[in-house]
């Protein structure tokens, strides 16, 4: 019987989560006040987050040890298992040999609540009694949700308008696990009323929506605000991903020569690739690739300069490789990739040329997808399915070049709630849409120039 | 940092099936022919099934043997975790101690793959091409696609048109693994054309898909049949649960004092269950509990008599708690436990006393779904969801009782793909039904009274 998969005791749990930043062979700049342009400290943002988790925002320190009761949730579905792809490596007829991590064994179905779970967790600790945030599709939001009714939490949730009419297996999840999920915009918040009374139809943006939930947590002594990707402090929480990989890649004795991620705002690649990382800044040979969509190509298209993080510009400004705050393509099925910009962690390292880039079309994203569900099974996210076409990719040319080679891919969740995406493919419903070369040169002229 | 689940390595597979036949005191009565109402023979069943499957199905031999084929795509997510429900003996402030068995790691969500895995290999051994079968809301069709995605077979099924019209999800996933999904009644078969031009607008019935899926079967050369519970194979495969359970508990150095599954037609509880009976035939004390809806109470109001498979009464006759074949309840959202009788493994030990059986109505039992989906984190399957309120339960009495106590279920699938049901129950629409004694007294009537 051949070995599939690597799996760990509840005991082999990393006990701490790494900082890349102790390691960076350059720093990210600091982020800018939205209205002086001067670099922020903590009291500007402990409004809306609890100084423990601001502290991790701007630590330099190597290990930062994970709180005993975080553990504990952890291990309702960690360490996850590390994947060996006999079937995907038969059917691709490749000698390179593909391995992943699943991430979709969490109760919401993706690696989210390896940062879901600490920031309910350091929230509590700071005596506060609600979170506020936002959700696309609801992949977060569902994994904020259960983070809250785990530790006692309430949660808010601003949906997107659009997602809380179309997709409502999130939503209905979301409700399961106890929180309120407003359809964003919303007559809850000023910003929504307003919104809603120029366009009573908005179908809403992610960008609306996060500006609906600051404006709740800024607004409420009690309520704290919650992001799910973008932040250091959110990559911090998800290397648990990739310390469990090298534990479990040293015990079939192996090493990847290269890690593939997907990209959206960067904390599932940054989990899965900054333990890597750290091997790569001190010598070692392995390649790192972020995979994003050719609709939001924000490495491989975008410009490094200071931008805001969300459209209405009410953010910090931060340093990372855009397309412009005001970018909005037309809607592809992997939501979760869908934002204009990236952290600011992983956007350094791709600027050091520590991680490399690549963009797909959706089509032969699906159909990587499509492969990867008969060979081995699970049907993945959208989201997850641009890594699986970044490894096949991979696979592709070490059978071209007759090399033997080690892929590694975060698979980072399950599709099974995203299943119209999969129908609208099998219609034929999908196209690949290229987001142009001339509109990002013009949503870039808007942006504020730094000094 | 607290234990919460025991893993086991890939290679900790059981290697062999356990047979209960060859121990239960009494050997459930043959099989009769619909028509003759003789005991059938291998060749009565060999135009749907292969040989190899009718030899398992007839066997006493204690131990088959389980093969490296079927091992190796069993280590797609086998071993299955053993988890200690902490959370939920918290909230309940019970001093029981809970375990549960989680079957919803599988890629098809729940613990069907156990058995569509091996009934597709021997399909292929036995140089099938094509498998026919129906589904009611899509586990077990879904579990039938993804086996013949992983073997080569082509998958027909029959899905109940209620369902293929109000429950896309499921018939989506059938597709994505390759499966072509009719509505039934449909127009490939005589029987479901028959059906449309009486009843135009039917909106099918399990009953109905299964006539489909047989006559399919039995009219082309290169096509068998599979189902997914009832009978002694299928139970079989399923005893994979408990084997890997009672290892799991050995490790923690624990063994259940009751160990409870929900029952549709037993496959799970079968499952979960045997090789704990094994022992308990052998002297051990512990209980079995068979968890049913009120709106289908086989074991607890049904009658133990010879009855068919299948509304038509085109299946052999078997012994078994019955409601009747014409049963047609209103519908739940626990669709898996609709089916008029149970396995005939399961009726004998029932009649046997060696398992007990309790009824629920879908109120209480979405109750328990939702403590369970706050403390636990994952939201489980309506059907499992009635193996948690027994749990539960066994916990409140201990609880009064001020006892110490082992409690063990099955949650045989996870409730992702089902979430209209969460959504129903949170509006507060779902209703008990309990089904009349009258309504089945009536039905009995029209049984063949076997001498």
């Amino acid at each position: 019987m051949q070995e599939t998969k690597v799996v760990l005791p509840d005991r082999e749990i990393p006990k701490q989560w790494y900082n890349i930043m102790a390691d960076m062979p350059n720093k990210p700049k600091p982020p800018l006040h939205p209205g002086t342009k001067q670099p922020i400290g903590p009291q500007d943002l402990s409004a809306i987050f609890p100084m423990s988790l601001i502290e991790q925002e701007v630590s330099t320190q190597r290990w930062i040890d994970i709180p005993e009761e975080v553990l504990n949730i952890y291990a309702l579905w960690r360490p996850s298992p590390l994947y060996r792809a006999h079937r995907l490596e038969k059917a691709l007829g490749t000698p390179a040999k593909i391995y992943y991590k699943y991430e979709g064994v969490s109760p919401a179905g993706s690696h989210k609540p390896n940062t879901s779970i600490p920031q309910a967790y350091y929230n509590k600790a700071a005596g506060i009694r609600r979170i506020a945030t936002e959700t696309g599709a609801g992949q977060w939001g569902s994994s904020m949700a259960l983070a809250g009714s785990l530790f006692g939490l309430e949660v808010t949730v601003y949906m997107v308008k659009v997602s809380y009419d179309q997709k409502p297996y999130r939503r209905i999840a979301m409700e399961t696990w106890g929180a309120t999920v407003h359809p964003s915009p919303s007559t809850v918040t000023n910003t929504g009323r307003k919104i809603l009374e120029a366009t009573p139809d908005s179908p809403g943006s992610l960008g609306m929506a996060i500006s609906e939930a600051v404006e709740d947590a800024a607004t409420h002594d009690d309520t704290n605000y919650a992001l799910g990707s973008v932040l250091n402090h959110v990559l911090l929480h998800q290397t648990v991903i990739g310390l469990e990989a090298k534990k479990q890649f040293a015990l079939v004795g192996d090493y990847p020569d290269v890690v593939i991620g997907c990209c959206g705002g960067g904390s599932n690649l940054g989990g899965v690739s900054f333990p890597f990382l750290q091997d790569k800044i001190q010598g070692k040979n392995v390649r790192v690739v972020a995979v994003e969509p050719i609709s939001c190509p924000t490495l491989t298209k975008g410009e490094f300069r200071y931008d805001f993080g969300d459209t209405a510009g009410l953010t910090p400004l931060m340093m990372m490789y855009t397309l412009g705050h005001n970018f909005m393509p037309p809607g592809i099925h992997a939501g979760g990739l869908r934002y204009h910009a990236d952290s600011p962690l992983i956007c350094q390292l791709y600027h050091d040329k520590l991680i490399e880039a690549v963009a797909y079309g959706q089509t032969g994203v699906f159909e990587a997808a499509i492969t990867f569900a008969k060979t081995e099974g699970i049907i993945p996210a959208p989201e997850s399915s641009h890594a699986i076409k970044g490894a096949i990719d991979e696979a592709m040319k070490a059978k071209e070049e007759g090399k033997q080679k080690t892929i590694f891919f975060n698979l980072s969740g399950h599709g099974y709630l995203d299943m119209t995406a999969y129908q609208d493919f099998l219609a034929g419903k999908l196209v690949d849409y290229e987001y142009p070369d001339e509109k990002i040169k013009e949503a870039l002229k808007e942006l504020p120039v730094i000094e």
